[in-house]
């Protein structure tokens, strides 16, 4: 074994230290996404305490290696693929949840998965409401990612929930932002600077998230829409109603048969509706008491029908929670399908129906197939596009992006840069921006350690 | 004149020009701070476009000027206190306004000031609902020291409404990040970086915030309380109950009966109940409708009640404005009385009782009166203190803010570091996250320009 391993197994112990050609550490080296490669890390190691982190750092600062943090591994950009000869950090171990219920914050190691943390506010009447649309993510992940998904529209992204982190730098430095606060004002905020970097700034070792409370009742609707443009104004009222809806998701056509038969989802709309819709809303309103539930709701329906929506479906709570379920596993619908690549594209809200428009475009151009959902009432759509030839698949998708930054959107959503993006990022990104990030970048990792090729570089 | 002051008449006319020894330049040196001191500066200059701040860069950068940004100068720091031979940026000529009620955000000027967007914003049926309590604060000004204020509670802090930015670093470089976005996982968040970094890395020349629906019904409620460990358990309650407060103010006696005369306020609270009243919280709810308005009114005076309050007073809606008023203007009140400082400290919400304690204690070690109200559903308190001896309002000061961290809290939560608090802030902040700061504002300000003695250095 080399030098490195040597340190590492010295520092975690030799069960804690896996060799990187191993059956066990070949599903580590990556994440989920489709179009991104990855190598073959020399070490996956399993640290037990934020001591094991530094001394890990040190290890692969004294030998200059290249570290890749990974939580779950169910990221969609490939900011966990591991170069050839990284030291991947697996925060599996790291499983320590606190609730707080006076400060409404839970205190957590970053290999909690989004399923144990909510497990464990809810014994208390508390929510963790970011739903990502995989609940074994685990914490650390999608802060690295900011990770969104369908509550954001209510609740805001991963970034709005995070109010304390420790994280290990590169050197060594052990920092500790934020707290049990519900606000600070006190020197930049660390806190929001790690949360999205992706694991280029920092090994984050742990987290503070603020909980909310939970609110019981709930109830969905489903509207069709005879086209984008209709379904796109209609979204603009909802989210501006006062109704605060949990949920404000935009499925496609083609994208909506394939969910509903997938999860063998029968949803009550005549076929001579479904025939003659172009687009379906579903909007999920949520509430302390069941009363004012059902009287927004009906406030919605109004609202949906006056919108241009022939008609709007109240879904039976069963329908609904198949639905959102079946639409939280729209990746493996669509990567059953033989989709090439999911997008991760966000707008100016009211732009959706011109963004969709230029991408279906962009899929013509190349011969490549466009579907899509998204989160709608964020403007964050996501695409699945159907191209087997890579130089076709490149084209269409860089068209697409290119298509969200002109107007006046960005790359990625929720899902990161990760390496599916960065060139992307780095030729349609503000160049302003781009510069900010790299000198923070260079300034806390000079010798380019942390997740090389990851994002901005 | 010098080559700086011709330098930047060429660019901006000599109408945007100010020598820093006039008078119209005087009160344009220094925020509303009370403890701290200002220079001199060389000049003022007022800005007509992002050209014009780069052109003010440059020629500060050719000479070694150093440049402090200015909005509307309400901040209680110093932040915007210039050192002798300093450059103003003042703010008040970028005043544009643009709502788009599509995507719910605002285009605006830094110098645009709270109360302009509000109405800009209400008239679109939406809000910009940070409330710092000096409606005449700039945008610029709120988003550099990441205001907050008494509807925090409900919405967060400044830097959970900006969405968009537009600045200027140090070199000269033109950054945009953000947008019209309501997510982005694409790079570092720039747009949080810049938020409530005081000046200190970039001239901030746009803002893109979010906007609310505004909220039509609001009733407020009062709850006297014998002590203050009874106080902050029902704030615990009120928050955790899904009632979604607009306000939860915690006034002590003294403060209460202060802003009552300088209001000339009765509030229907019996003699016998004030004498027994050690601390008072102030509620209120909103909605869009009044009827459940109502009834969640009658539910948080029965949570009240249940957690010790001995009456609980719905206030009539002229009361309950100005009061409301008055406590914004606290600060105003309780410096015609004398008070040597307002302090601005957060600590973990539940712990509000045991730090105002060991304020108390502070002040009883130096002779110093110690008295206050504040956010307490964020934990944020303001403190007056009472210490006309400059070395035991020092020793103070640092007592208290020392409780505060020592209690898991930070510095300043929502005043912002400045002047006041920067050697504090140097002491009992965490080493490793001073580390990350220091290493951001050399990376992206290596000449030290942009505002020298603010913050963290």
């Amino acid at each position: 074994m080399s030098d490195l391993g040597d340190t590492l197994t010295a520092a975690l112990g030799a069960a804690n230290v896996l060799d990187g050609t191993s059956d066990a550490a070949r599903d580590l080296a990556h994440d989920e996404a489709l179009a991104v490669g990855h190598g073959t890390p020399a070490f996956v190691v399993r640290p037990g305490s934020t001591a094991d982190v530094v001394a890990i750092l040190d290890a692969a600062r004294a030998t200059g290696t290249p570290v890749v943090a990974r939580g779950s591994g169910t990221g969609l950009s490939g900011g966990a693929n591991a170069p050839d000869g990284a030291v991947v950090v697996a925060f599996d171990r790291l499983t320590d949840v606190v609730i707080d219920d006076l400060d409404h914050v839970a205190v957590v190691g970053p290999g909690v998965t989004l399923e144990q943390l909510d497990a464990a506010a809810r014994a208390h009447g508390l929510t963790y409401p970011v739903r990502p649309g995989e609940q074994s993510a685990s914490l650390g992940g999608t802060v690295a990612t900011n990770a969104g998904g369908m509550h954001a529209v209510r609740y805001g992204v991963t970034r709005a929930h995070v109010v304390g982190l420790e994280a290990v730098l590169a050197d060594g430095t052990v920092v500790r932002a934020g707290g049990r606060l519900a606000k600070v004002s006190a020197g930049y905020d660390v806190v929001q600077l790690l949360t999205g970097s992706e694991g280029t700034l920092a090994l984050i070792t742990e987290v503070t998230v603020r909980l909310q409370p939970h609110l019981p009742v709930r109830r969905t609707v489903l509207a069709p829409f005879a086209d984008l443009a209709t379904t796109t104004a209609a979204v603009a009222r909802v989210v501006g109603s006062g109704l605060a809806p949990a949920l404000c998701e935009y499925l496609d056509d083609p994208t909506m048969d394939a969910i509903c038969a997938a999860a063998d989802l029968s949803l009550g709309v005549p076929d001579e509706v479904r025939a003659r819709a172009d687009a379906y809303l579903v909007v999920e309103l949520v509430g302390r008491r069941a009363d004012r539930v059902e009287e927004d709701l009906a406030e919605l329906g109004e609202l949906l029908t006056a919108a241009g929506a022939p008609d709007v479906y109240v879904l039976p709570e069963g329908s609904a929670r198949r639905l959102v379920e079946a639409r939280e596993q729209t990746f493996w619908t669509i990567k059953a399908r033989g989709a090439d690549e999911i997008v991760d594209v966000v707008v100016p809200r009211s732009v959706m129906a011109d963004f969709l428009t230029a991408a279906r475009a962009a899929g013509s151009r190349y011969g490549s197939t466009v579907l899509g959902c998204g989160h709608i009432g964020d403007g964050n759509a996501h695409l699945a596009v159907f191209q087997p030839d890579p130089d076709a698949l490149h084209a269409t998708l860089h068209d697409v992006l290119a298509a969200g930054v002109a107007l006046g959107g960005a790359v990625s959503g929720e899902h990161g840069v990760g390496r599916a993006k960065a060139a992307a990022l780095a030729e349609l990104g503000d160049p302003g921006a781009l510069e900010v990030v790299r000198r923070v970048r260079a300034a806390l990792d000079p010798h380019g350690l942390l997740n090389p090729g990851c994002s901005v570089s």
